[in-house]
């Protein structure tokens, strides 16, 4: 069972939500429980995706009330903890599924890749580090090949 | 749907075991989520006992890795916070109830009624403020009346 | 060059303030660090005592704003944690003495403990544990008297 | 008084200890206070800087000991928290300044941007959103124009 982070931000256009629910869907068609930070926008719409493919979703919220998040989640934690829960999304997960996004999207893959976790990207942040780094964003093209290579890496990360 | 948090050492005797399975079975009965520290002793008895009353476990785990839990929780939350995920605990939670427990309990305690929730107690800390404090642990001798106890104060902080 | 935290209440009568001025100094007074949340009470009253004896004092504030401390730290912290920011006390601190206080500094007391850390007590709590436990606060009557317990203590940490 | 982050890898090449510490020493001369995460190659070299132009230095430490830091520190505090500290040195900052760095510093200067901070960039990543966005880090080549730009920047932050 892998815990896949499904991240982005709290608004997104249709084009982005579409991608986000399909990636939502794929995970929990196979086993997969799809963490995310409970939000709107590319949140909502992974979440939307799982619940609807027989899923379970978990938020980790920023706030104090655990009832604030979308109406798709199976469990929410309120963290309190503001930016700081994206540490906590980072650290829960396998592997990480970037669409699109904003600064709090790039903050959650780089806390990820950090943490030798790995981030698959979907019409996401593009980055050049000041030096070699041996690794980095694996950037997909579609929400299936997003999930299959998320699946594939996260084995690694399960088992170690 | 109430978060309810069940706290206490991670290692118990037979006696809090069997006191903690019981509020968690209860609170499963009653359509109530247990939320937990994930690990050992307390956390486990009441975890296995709303799993076997067909309830859902959250927890809240302060290591690094989500399946580092006991066998009974639905979902995992690696926080990688040590001693502070005690904090988030007591955050999402709508009302605590104690059973028994060491320090890390009484943190959870004081943190909870810090956050104005209602915290419930069987067989745990009793302690004496240095001056009056309106609020305070609502002490229980049975699992059930704790669970009826953290029902009916659960209402008013999941409404607020 | 010993941490010592001073928890209490964020207000509180002149009695207390008294206590917890002299303890800041009496740490300033031995080159150690008065380690506080940076409020107002008890925090205030310590960083007073230890600022006017020439020491340094460190806020960790639960809070954005490293501006909204007392005017008497000399370096602030913004944690951005709430109640969480406790544990960051607690963890940073060799030894921790509690002067009076509410609920938070009961959560602190409970967290220094849990962590091994030595904790002193004037006119503060006073609890009885479920079971028989190795560890406690140490009570004391005085400033000077509280301040040499911590000192005693602190250095057993420290080494660890 | 400004709280100016310095973030950067915990290992780096002399030319960029050179470049951080004189950041270090920029800050200091102006009486701002550099914030770090408390460890080794780029947050080393900002912290001898300052004190060596007589400024103060508060270490931020991803661990259980406030003595692990750097010997630069002039207070440091030991979070316990892991990478979520990240987002405490982004909370603390009224500007941040990232000299070189790998992901904890790509995560470090999301944060800030997240939370509305100024991030003032030398030879650091480099990144392309997905979608327009408003603000982004201001490349500098040398340490004085860095420190400058920090400087005018931070203003804003600190009065609002």
């Amino acid at each position: 069972m892998y815990y896949i982070a499904v991240v982005g931000g709290s608004q997104c256009d249709s084009g982005l939500a579409s991608l986000a629910e399909e990636v939502g869907a794929g995970i929990a068609l196979r086993g997969g429980i799809v963490v995310c930070g409970g939000g709107g926008g590319v949140m909502e719409a992974a979440s939307r995706g799982a619940r609807a493919a027989g899923g379970m979703v978990l938020g980790i919220l920023p706030g104090d009330d655990p009832r604030r998040g979308n109406p798709y989640l199976t469990l929410a934690v309120a963290t309190g903890l503001g930016e700081a829960r994206n540490a906590v999304i980072a650290r829960t997960a396998d592997a990480l599924i970037a669409v699109g996004g904003e600064y709090g999207t790039l903050s959650e893959v780089a806390l990820a890749l950090k943490m030798g976790k790995p981030v698959i990207g979907l019409k996401t942040w593009k980055f050049e580090p000041p030096q070699r780094l041996e690794t980095g964003i694996i950037h997909c093209e579609t929400a299936s090949g997003a999930v299959e290579a998320a699946w594939k890496a996260a084995g690694a990360t399960a088992r170690s």
